[in-house]
């Protein structure tokens, strides 16, 4: 078998066997197989995209080719969620409980990343004393007791995932709807979880912002996952503004508590509910979507999901009055406001220029080896809809400097107000599930 | 300037800008752009191709990537022909004493390269004594004093196309007309002519099959040559079964030398003065058409382009009485007769099967460091249209061993011989002016 022919074929529009596409990552990993080979079958692949059979096949090369998350030890049927990304996305912290305090063990990995904001366990590192380090034992043993642990990702999980997405990003190949779906999806089947909820964005501040393209996404997620054997389902979400109104990282924790304290942040808990329900359901305890949702609120309103995140905060070494007190999270040193520059109604709020703030702030990354502050963020005073009178305050800069000009003219410019009233998206377009 | 942008550019379908294209390909020979970048660039080209301007900036980057020959102490309007290769062409031996004898000065550098025969400079060896290897002096001197001289390729020809031709071989990226264009006339530009004719060939035992790629690819190096103030005609011509009767390496320079002598060799001696008549126009020796051909084949029957054949040869130290008794030109040392298996016409002789034929006699170098065999070829006695009796010989192989049952097998798979009357194609079917 020669690589070249593999180039070929998939250049002339033919589809893939197993046996080409496990033979080309095989000697990819191995290096038998060129880089320069590889990206020319990325463009390939770029203009004549894959068959859902070559997706898939691909997706599980990649998950062979590294370390396979084993969770059999833990009781129960297991639910991951990913998202694909967005600004203020903190629903994890207020999903991951919620659907503990239901019965399912969520044993979660999550990356550190670039972008915004920190990932997952860097926001969760603003909470004092929490450590994201744990054994494997550990690990097992916190979510066999409190259906719930969160660390960092450890194993090599698709390393083939990682090398080709190198290569990809370097060779304008990125932007393949089947080279993404598999990208994200081989590193969930290696995580080990039984069933797969997606959180696909869709809009301004998404990586996919057409409708069009985040089904197409979701269809193609939810295709992989359906038939390498983990039940999955996608919720399309709006990300035409940024989640919430919180964006930072002790920021984001705050927020999630206050929805988990029973707080209504409209957008926040409608997206948390939504997902955690169809989580509950795939793990079969709920039935329907309303008996669900019902059954969430609850969770919600008697506060055992507020009780199953203190615990598992507790468990992994975190100060749990500082969830009692918000106020003792992080702080930044200064306060700045930003103030509307005319009278009318928010009719958009860039989402990617909300982050691109924070990042200037210090709440995120810009190269692998930023410190993140924890304590720094923005929170948004107005959203779409919403009413502003001429130098009226839209958002707070949490700053540890003061000079923040920059800062203040990226939000400003994020900003977009006009005389007529504006309505805001709805937040869930779509679940599928084929 | 980023590279992932250029190839995000052209993925996109927008044009490249010559800063772009000659940043790509200064950058790609100083290594500071990997192989990788590039044959991601080539399979996008592969799909959006390249408008005219582009394909002639990459040409004319791929010509400053090395060494530019200077023609301009030889006196007189240089011009120089190019075939893009097919089975039994030996026109160069008849074209170049032709335009030479009829007051052209011809300076050509050929190569040895792989396939079925040998090159150019393969053929001129088997005459004893013939040096391919001339001081700069030697070789300048030569033509203006003999209007003729043909050396090895010397200096670093667009280095570029080298690197690129390697590539693109082993990433599928091999089949996209403007590449093919270019890699062509690139190394035809940095050769120094004034005026080029392109000979391209079409049909099965071409390279282009069909004689819509064969227009196509005629238009772009038309385009190319006259872009870069190159005035360039390309005839396409007949490849539909070898040219002439022999193949080989003597083999091809006794047709050749036969044609000079005025024996009416159809296709070879038609597509020979087509070739000259454009070529001596190019130059600005004849006016018309009719007024080229009448003249050139004047400068046959008065054995005028004989005698500027014998002179250049005798001038690179070849021992021109092999010339005059073409019996002393290296024979092998069988003659073994192919027979028709039945009776009917010929109706096709597949090419490549007969150039696979002669390279297994030893006739080529399927690799590098092969020894190429001048005595050994194969002399066909029927072409398309003949008719054949069951038994009747088809071909003759010279070789220089006794069992060659497989080259038998072979060229008896190479003829169709069926009952009805075959009418053979013509031999010039477009000239491409623009």
């Amino acid at each position: 078998m020669r690589m070249v022919d593999i180039i070929a074929k998939k250049r002339n529009n033919e589809e893939l066997t197993k046996e080409e596409i496990e033979f080309f990552i095989k000697d990819y990993m191995s290096e038998k197989i060129p880089d320069y080979q590889v990206s020319a079958l990325m463009m390939a692949i770029y203009y004549q995209g894959m068959t859902s059979s070559e997706t898939a096949i691909l997706t599980q090369a990649m998950v062979e080719s590294g370390d396979q998350i084993d969770l059999s030890s833990i009781k129960g049927h297991k639910v991951d969620k990913h998202s694909t990304g967005g600004v203020g996305d903190k629903t994890t912290f207020i999903v991951a409980p919620l659907v503990a305090a239901a019965g399912i063990p969520v044993a979660k990995m999550s990356g550190r990343g670039l972008g915004h904001t920190g990932g997952t366990i860097d926001k969760l590192e603003a909470i004092p004393g929490f450590r994201v380090e744990l054994t494997n034992d550990e690990f097992l043993s916190t979510v066999n007791e409190h259906k719930l642990a969160v660390v960092g990702q450890t194993g090599n999980l698709a390393p083939a995932d990682k090398k080709l997405y190198a290569l990809r990003d370097v060779t304008a190949t990125v932007d393949s709807i089947p080279l993404i779906a598999s990208s994200i999806m081989s590193k969930k089947i290696a995580s080990g979880a039984d069933s797969i909820v997606l959180d696909v964005k869709t809009g301004s501040g998404a990586f996919m912002k057409t409708l069009e393209d985040s089904k197409a996404l979701a269809h193609e997620m939810v295709s992989i996952g359906n038939n390498l054997g983990r039940n999955t389902v996608a919720v399309i979400s709006d990300m035409n503004q940024p989640l919430g109104y919180e964006i930072g990282n002790a920021n984001e924790i705050k927020e999630a508590v206050e929805v988990l304290q029973g707080k209504k942040v409209n957008d926040l808990r409608t997206l948390g509910l939504e997902l955690s329900a169809h989580m509950t359901i795939l793990a079969g305890i709920y039935s329907t979507y309303e008996e669900a949702i019902k059954a969430l609120e609850e969770l919600i309103d008697n506060g055992s999901a507020l009780e199953a995140f203190k615990g598992f905060i507790k468990a992994q070494g975190g100060d749990i009055s500082v969830i009692d007190d918000l106020s003792k999270l992080p702080q930044a040193n200064f306060e700045i406001e930003v103030k509307a520059k005319s009278t009318g109604f928010v009719h958009e709020i860039d989402a990617e220029s909300v982050g691109v703030a924070a990042m200037y702030l210090g709440a995120g990354r810009a190269t692998k080896d930023d410190q993140i502050n924890h304590s720094v963020g923005i929170t948004l005073t107005k959203k779409i809809g919403d009413k502003v009178e001429d130098g009226e305050v839209i958002a707070i800069l949490h700053a540890d400097k003061e000079d923040v000009t920059d800062v203040v003219d990226k939000m400003l410019q994020a900003y977009t107000i006009e005389d007529k009233q504006a309505v805001p998206n709805k937040m869930i377009y779509e679940v599928i599930r084929d």
